[in-house]
């Protein structure tokens, strides 16, 4: 096994993987165990209770405690804090330390505090100096004091798709298969507004069940799951809120805010609803009864559910 | 004929019904032709052009000018004043005078001022003092100036079924034959609010067509007018409206102001929404797509077609 | 007797006071018992159950239906308009009217609408235009549609003290005798604001009682009633309100709105406080515990505990 | 001298012009002095210190007291009501009552109020039920208790030509000689906003005086003057105003909503500006220094100044 | 003397307690003063003038400067940083470095910053990464950027008693000793509200003194002090205000946000009010004139006045 | 070549200049190039592509990456935390580092973070705390996550003269040459408030160009430039705005938020305008028209324009 450690290093693991390199001043416990191919910087200090998977990125200055879970391909910025006593006094121990996730791909940007007993979901991003004091989901952006997603790696990339272009201009269409944006008619005058759709044919199925969505904290996310069977159409009818749809390719990103839009989502489509303004409220019509086994709940499930199959394995796999 | 004319009133109309009285210093001009048992008061003139039914009161200091048109049984109180003409200048005549139409029952408050070529509905009461500038629907009470709708004649006997009721505390049923209040399942946590239902056990019938109305100023009134197969589910998802309900005998006010109850309204239901709060997003879903021949937007045809003839019958009638 | 009846006029009843002239197109009913040297000017009309004291002026337009009652010195403006019949309906007819009366002194503006029921208190002055719909105390000036207390008569005459003056300059002393602003110390930094009294010295009293006033509708008036040994003190603690102090001689109004002001109110002083701020949060500090003995409800009644005897005796005095 | 009366009408005065007529129970007083060919409905009383016009027309229901001016083409609606007396008690009189004037060719809607002492504009037009408490100055059109302006005559027949129309719309040209909107350079960002202008060539003089108008009550008129020789560029660099511009021949209204659009007003134009949104700020840039004497703040002066002769001459003339 | 020193760490100190160990890569300077049975971890830097206490743990990545004081059973989280020039400039140096103080017992979380010259108190505790710029009181839990009080240690774990708890719910009685909830007579209805309460036998003092405190910024505290002789009543006449009372043993937190309620809080407890809301009045009725020496405001003073003598002596005691 | 290295220490760079230190667990790669009398801290990185002024401070636990350049007299605090990649991912490198500046005797506070590729203006002051996402303009000071301005270095010192001071009262009198404050004539009464100045005598120029500046974001600052030949008039017509005046040699802040008083700035003064209120108008005047030439964006030549030279000398100068 090639590890490299600085002489001025100090390695105390053997559990360490091929071609991991270990800097000046860094300092590593024996029970750590620390996959191959891993960059640790100097000052960065490894307590005993630790996995890190392989290709993993550890700049200076972060220590990594007890309890703390790198998956492949983490990157953690210089002076990253984990944290793993959500009350600490000193020589007051709890019972068993918390547990933090850091998921495949996720990068933690300079300066970022986790709080203990969080997942940071796969190849979610969190920003420089932000934090983090709740879960971040999947490919979430993250920034600030305490940390608020702000957007989707990737789903930002093509501007997002206002539902709300000036009357007459049609918002751009859906990137992603099996997800569109239906026009329904709208009609304002003195009296106020109406927005009116006839199922057959403006709207793509008939509803079975129907449910609002409001009074949603913008910080929180509301949706973050598939259905395997279970088609929906979204209507912002109050306010404002953005959904991503994510076919387990592509994502695109929408502003709903207008109620005479609604967003189709068929099957097997992840979709994540976050941003809401303070009065927003989303009518979400769905063409079949609540059942709970539609529900796809995690992400690593999803993508395996649409053949985009994870890049890395489980943990001894073979 | 046995009409009653005081020796200082002045009655030049042949035209006058069996029983009327004309008191001191009214005067009504030849053209003008009134109804049987009707009450003339002091100080009353009526012009040429003007049909007025039975038994209608008009008090003191009113005047009722070219094209006025009062129903049987209507009530015009003391120093009441119409207007024909919508930008008055001196020496300066339109060419027709626009018609006002105050219909059968109706009550008009003292010292009301009742703008140019307005219908106000049967049973309708204007309050005193008002300023009458838009249509007053059937049974609707106006006050102030200018006039708005506070309430609807009746439907205020029994305190409003509020939908708004503190959880667990169950809104009163509905009086009126064909219509009821769904309750609908809601989960409040930190992370917002949502409500659920299936159509199919909870909701009486699949939609086929759902439409939203916002943006309503509060003074105005959306709806007033009912279906003949179509039935409805109403759902206030923000802010509050009043929906007053009407099967031709009885009329029932709910305040709708909670996005968990919904109203279910069946077909042959004379249906009005009022009072919409500045940020009321009222949801409506349909059992049938839009059919214009559906609708029965005229009060008196919706009497008829519920067998509740209405009481004064069309002039001319045998 | 000497009444005076134009030609042109009608007056049917002989129970009508000394000096009383009755004009041109009027009428009067035979039931009606009107006072010596009024004016029942053009155009008036006077039903049967109807008292109008001394001294009335009634202009032109003007009906007096069945139940209204007009104290000594009263003025009722050109088409002033009275009710008596809170559901006019025509043809239908309550048991009994409800009664309207106008206090001693009362001036009624000009084409004013007054709803079925109310008092108009002593000396109260209704404005122009303005649609009646609640009581009016003694000496309040009322206005709109609907009419809603803006000031109190004499007490407007001296410019309202107000206690809110900028810090440093002294709010004018009371003109009511038993009357006097307290001013306490107050403390503003970074960290708020702090207004601090001690009892001894600074206040004139030991409190036996408090209580606190808000929430009220800015249209609304509490208090209007006096004691006959309790002794209070006013502090507006947010917001704003108007004090109304009168000794049976004099009123003066103050504004209170400043924490740090504080109204001290002696015995036999009649109060009364309106123009509430939507905010405002009014705390009384109070001598004596509550006894319902204690209060002065009748304005008259105060008028008689002062010395000050009112000026019109009672009905069937000498 | 042919002036009609009514057999049941009652005319004491012999100064009634010609073609007048007074209809059943109208009574006029010896001391009236009345135009030519007016029309005096039934149930109008005149006093003696009142002066009519020719060609007015003055509805029933009507007093005119004591200080009413009314000049010629004059229209007074059924049951308009004036006063003379702004704090009415009974037996109590002025020394000398206020005088109400109205102007040439105004109207009065029906049951309006008038309260004492004001004058009303030429050709100003006051809506039915409307209590005006304030002056109304010429054209202007007013409603509500109390009124308020909410428009000018003639200015409303052509659509108001908004300076904000949507950005790359043209607002529509000027039709009043000596008016015209210049565009000025907007360059928004997410920087904020900046709009830019060289007053050589794109602004019409070098400015000598500028001044800025803001905390305008939404109720009040703030102009309503011509200059002799000073031009004026007006941006509503906040909120909104209207200005109406009036060459003596055509009036035309703008709204001015937009930080980039400057109305250029040339002497001798009359320039009104009301309806402030409570956050307006109008910024004026004048070529010359103030002159007192430049301004013309007579109505009718204007209109000799234009030459457009008023109509009307002054009394007395021959 | 038995100080553990990691092989690659660096103690210049002799001035180290029994016990404590200090490790890899950190580096004591000789000036230092670290008391017993201390943890100083991984990357640790101590400067000259500096104390700890006993019994601190001192995780990696933490400076301590010239200047910072620990005391005894101190946490200082990993990356924790502070300072001690508030306005540094390279190669310029104060006077004198102002002092930090950390409370005995006090945690401060991961990666907070700590500006200069701040005094942490006794138990409190610095949510991770909280940027700290203002004096933190005894037991207060701070976090954010800047950091605010949220809550107060130990208070929180009964769930905070509320005065406002639904009409008819009656508030959780207290906790602690000499603290009690009064509630007093509240009567609501059209005309306002208003609450009311005679001091005997309602309330359980005759007051001397009143005051009010409003405008406090919600991130500010108001209080921390005890009395010795005079007792309060508390009570929030507008808005809402966290109340925590602590006797020495027991601390409690009571939300008041109800004017009906009344904390009446005795001699000898420690009180602290904060979050404030923006429109927040509190009227605290006192039962003894203002003296500055019935203040305790210095929080050991108040534990040895209540017989809690703090655990840890003072500096040099035997 | 005196650089002092600690025993602990690791300094592999050749290229240190005279009188630096290098302390115990600090680490400096080959590549580095270090200036004179510098001081690196315990536990501080160096990577390779570093540039380092003389006299810069560099306090433990900061990492310096490829891509930092630090001017003369840097103080960089504890724990600051530098990036070189806006979306780090493990093993993923951008072509080539973004560069971070820090300019001469900047000062980066203890555990600020700087995203990369800004720029950090000479003698700004980056508060504690502090995470840094937009460039900081020369001698501002920004504190918060993310990082605002809220002052400038100097500007501070004398307390701000406020334009808004007490009717009555003066503010203070620019302390910097070229700058002055005009009052101008205000007039406020119950239609408004007008401000009104004549160019001559009044104001300073005459006007050949003007610009309003509204729609600011609070965090964002407008302006920060000098003109070689053009004059200004700012006058904050609505809301508030700090305005920051620099000769070279003294800086002063004025906060405008009163319209009538113009702040008026002659040529080369450098101006700095920020804090905007949400609701702020800013009316500046020209004396020219406009003209790119006139602008002066750069600080050092603006510094060398007033012949304030730089104190420190461009890099390679002898």
């Amino acid at each position: 096994m090639t590890v490299f450690v600085h002489e001025r290093g100090l390695c105390e693991s053997q559990n360490v993987g091929d071609g991991t390199r270990v800097w000046a001043f860094a300092h590593v416990l024996p029970g750590a165990q620390i996959g191959a191919d891993c960059n640790i910087c100097d000052h960065v200090f490894v307590e005993n209770d630790v996995l890190v998977g392989d290709r993993v990125t550890i700049k200076s200055g972060v220590q990594l405690w007890d309890g703390v879970r790198l998956a492949d391909d983490v990157f953690v910025g210089p002076n990253v804090t984990f944290t793993n006593d959500p009350f600490p006094r000193s020589k007051a121990y709890p019972a068993s330390f918390p547990r933090t996730h850091v998921g495949q791909g996720a990068s933690l940007g300079a300066n970022a505090t986790i709080l203990p007993g969080l997942s940071i979901g796969r190849d979610a991003m969190v920003g420089a100096g932000a934090v983090v004091t709740k879960d971040v989901p999947p490919n979430a952006i993250v920034v600030g004091n305490p940390a608020r997603i702000v957007g989707y790696v990737d789903a930002q990339a093509p501007r997002p798709a206002t539902a709300g272009a000036a009357p007459g201009g049609e918002p751009s269409a859906s990137h992603v298969a099996g997800v569109s944006l239906i026009r329904m008619t709208r009609v304002d005058d003195l009296r106020g507004s109406l927005v009116a759709a006839d199922f057959d044919p403006d709207l793509p199925f008939l509803p079975r069940r129907f449910f609002t969505v409001f009074g949603v904290p913008s910080a929180d996310v509301r949706g973050a799951h598939a259905h395997r069977v279970c088609e929906q159409l979204l209507v912002c009818v109050q306010g404002s809120v953005r959904a991503v749809v994510d076919d387990g390719e592509h994502l695109q990103e929408f502003v709903l805010d207008r109620p005479d839009f609604g967003l189709h989502v068929r099957p097997l489509i992840w979709g994540t609803q976050y941003r809401y303004s303070s009065d927003a409220v989303l009518l979400v019509l769905a063409s079949h009864p609540y059942d709970a086994g539609d529900y796809i709940r995690d992400y690593d499930e999803f993508l395996r559910a649409v053949g985009a199959a994870p890049e890395g394995g489980a943990p001894g796999a073979p």
